[in-house]
């Protein structure tokens, strides 16, 4: 398949996207907090969110104005420092009143407005300081705007997380662009995993809500950090059909390229989040194959991914692949010990359920000399397979989920 | 109900049970690594083992001597030291010799011998060091041997745990002891939860089930320490009848007695266990209440217990209440955020769904004030109920588990 990175690609790389990102004083900081993704034209949008039962304000707003079949999206409005979750009726009138002022701003209807929220829960937003906030993003935006929207909806992120690429649909090239940030609930003050993804294909909404499903699948809901799901996750992605092209419906030839591309687009995106995992020291590929199904697969590596004992394992360079097998066991699938074969990158340490000897001080000192290391699980049963990323447990990790004080 | 602490008590208080802990030089360090707990005439026995599928050799040989209907039970041999996990048939093999070489010098067949492993994972046991401690633990057998036992299963513990209590039988006085060792996997030895219990009561063996799979389900299903489940877990219970009074059988009234000391008994002990949770600074009781059912209850406690960012917060005495109200929500549970209520310790933080303004200093200095610590979390729903008992994420915990190295 065709495609290519865009240099310092973002969100406003697709045509006819601009965003901004400014700071209104929601965060102590005085870093940016508030960032406006804006499409001149209405998009088909698609959206994934939290599974968890105690959802933020923002997320139940963004759902309802999702919910007509035929509801079209003009903007995205986010802001960093503070959840709106836990807040009662009141957080839900003010994500709703943060919709209506990015309308009032854009002079587009309210419902025409998707929001977001990250940060600390429990606490009302400031919504002066947002309000104003907004009225300054909607005078700053621009078509460069991409990064500054990419910082402003960052928390304990130390990096801002932003990329695009470009590919051919039926001759015409045609563009994604994403931001992101924080994994999961990997920051002190309850970061979440948030991703704004833009695109000018010409791709329609069961098409598009199908490729989003099937891309967050195998990337921002195949790592892990530190195994706590934030109450504010979400994706959103948007398509203006500014690009050209064909329309991409889901028996469209061109349907399997979209998917795979924006595939690509959001593994490198959550991918970053797992490098930039508050601590770590390692980043960790968990290849499992041979499971009975894909599902089983995942189940196999989301678990190994998420045991404090393996990550904290890693973290000390230790090939204490018991850990590994433990982890596998406990795992809500099917799992033989005499079919396993595990492997600590290219070491054999379990074959077919039989230890295997192997030199432990090489394995250690391979553990040691690589950032960035992976391990291969067989179960042994059937065809199924699939990869997590995450990162190792360290202190430094503890420290800083530890000193922060409310 | 009547019942009172044994004062130094063990799996030798009740009548006719002998014990012994000898060092055979499994463990390098020079500690007792090899336990045998005796009953002078057979016993009725129960029970649980670990839920990991991945299962130590061990657990698939008692598993197999108690498969049995009229199995009898006369001696439990434990080894320190090594797992017999993942070592293949040869581990089989040598779980089961474990059993004939305790039988030969215990003159007793060697299907009345169970046999646990506690410690490295993928290593086989060595056997002519086994063989010779199995020997020399019973020349050593004695009725104030329970002591030594409790050492002798230990890995990474830093104390044994070791009780025993008193109780009135239809005007007969019985007892039950118990050791224990290690909460679930904490240990970077890979430790295991083992515990093994006596009683002199006169219980049949379908009471005897029963009364330990809900005394097990209250106390060491209910700590978390770290969240894995280790492949060796295993509770033994033996009844050798020989306090004397009337059956208990599952329709006895006294049934419901034994089962109530039984529960106190390993309350004690698998609290115990947290306490020694490695690198814990805090002892956490988690109350949860208002649930549709306790099974509910029990999942949320125990999502509360496991998630890091909770215990990491609990680490550094934050009252940041919103790390458990996420970890609440992602419980598999029925949870409403409408009706949840959370309270750290007695401070009222989330009051149905609506946040409670609250003196943030004053909770933080509660915390720093109490190693002892509960939170109370009321899901407004049913009536359903549960308690569990965790301890706190620390620096100490995953310089630990890392710093080891095979």
């Amino acid at each position: 398949m065709d495609w290519e990175w865009i240099e310092n690609g973002s969100v406003t790389s697709p045509e006819g996207f601009l965003a901004s990102g400014v700071a209104c004083s929601i965060k102590t900081t005085g870093n940016k907090d508030l960032a406006l993704i804006v499409s001149e034209t209405p998009c088909v949008a698609a959206a994934t969110f939290t599974t968890n039962k105690v959802k933020a304000a923002p997320v139940l707003v963004s759902k309802e104005n999702l919910k007509p079949r035929k509801a079209m999206v003009r903007a995205i409005v986010v802001n960093s420092g503070n959840a709106n979750c836990c807040t009662g009726a009141k957080g839900i009138e003010d994500a709703r009143k943060m919709c209506e002022e990015t309308g009032r701003a854009l002079e587009i209807p309210a419902h025409q407005v998707l929001v977001a929220s990250t940060g600390i829960i429990g606490r009302t937003l400031p919504m002066d300081r947002i309000i104003s906030g907004i009225r300054q993003a909607t005078q700053l935006l621009s078509r460069n705007g991409g990064q500054d929207a990419a910082e402003a909806i960052l928390t304990t992120d130390s990096f801002p997380k932003s990329r695009a690429l470009r590919f051919a649909v039926g001759g015409s090239e045609v563009r994604i662009g994403g931001i992101a940030k924080g994994a999961g609930m990997i920051a002190p003050q309850m970061a979440t995993m948030l991703a704004f993804l833009t695109t000018d294909a010409r791709v329609e909404k069961t098409a598009l809500q199908q490729a989003l499903r099937y891309a967050v699948d195998r990337s921002f809901n195949s790592i892990a950090v530190d195994g706590d799901t934030s109450t504010n996750d979400t994706v959103f992605l948007l398509a203006n059909w500014q690009g050209g092209g064909p329309t991409i419906s889901l028996d469209s030839p061109h349907f399997p390229v979209f998917q795979s591309v924006l595939t690509t687009l959001c593994q490198e995106l959550s991918q970053l989040i797992v490098r930039d995992g508050e601590g770590a020291s390692k980043f960790v590929e968990i290849r499992v194959k041979g499971a009975e199904s894909d599902k089983d697969a995942r189940a196999v590596a989301l678990t190994v991914a998420n045991s404090v004992l393996v990550k904290t394992a890693l973290f000390g360079n230790d090939p204490n692949w018991g850990r590994i097998a433990a982890a596998v066991g406990r795992a809500p699938a099917k799992v033989r010990l005499e079919s396993l074969t595990i492997q600590v990158g290219d070491f054999l340490c379990l074959d077919k359920g039989e230890p295997v000897p192997f030199d432990e001080g090489r394995v250690h000192h391979w553990l040691k000399e690589n950032r960035d290391i992976f391990l291969v699980i067989d179960l042994g049963i059937g065809s199924g397979k699939w990869s997590v990323w995450t990162c190792d447990l360290t202190v430094d990790y503890v420290r800083f989920n530890a000193e922060y004080t409310t």
